[in-house]
């Protein structure tokens, strides 16, 4: 069994209006030093097959057709093995 | 300079209507073996600070006083010095 953790990111051309708020907000609230803020998703499951070439095409194309928009985002996927919950 | 990289997360006991939708998609879409989905949200920023105390302590704030919802979510802090950019 496998455990995965996906970071599901805009591409770096896109604007991120939900980081742009909490910049705006960090002002707001006096925090001077923070800049640059982006928020993005991560998404961990558990993918129960027990050999990682399989967990990793299910994981790639689980994030590809359902997780993450091809068009504006990028994933990275990390594989972790573990032992049967 | 710092980069921070928080990952912000409901505490375990809180359901993830978001992860609940991703899961049932993911039996729509054929997929069998994944389970247990969780999503959650990665914040990156800069702190433009020299000194690594002060740095915590503002991305701290930061954290508990607007990403995030202390009543039902935790978070996790990552910093990495890193060159003026």
């Amino acid at each position: 069994m496998y455990k995965a953790k996906v970071i599901i990111k805009r591409k770096k051309s896109i604007l991120d209006p939900q980081g742009k708020a909490a910049e705006h907000g960090a002002v707001l609230l006096g925090f001077k030093n923070i800049a640059d803020v982006r928020i993005d998703k991560q998404v961990e499951f558990l993918v129960n097959v027990n050999d990682e070439e399989t967990a990793k095409k299910e994981v790639s194309e689980f994030c590809s057709k359902l997780l993450s928009n091809p068009t504006m985002e990028d994933f990275e996927i990390n594989l972790e093995e573990i032992d049967e919950v």
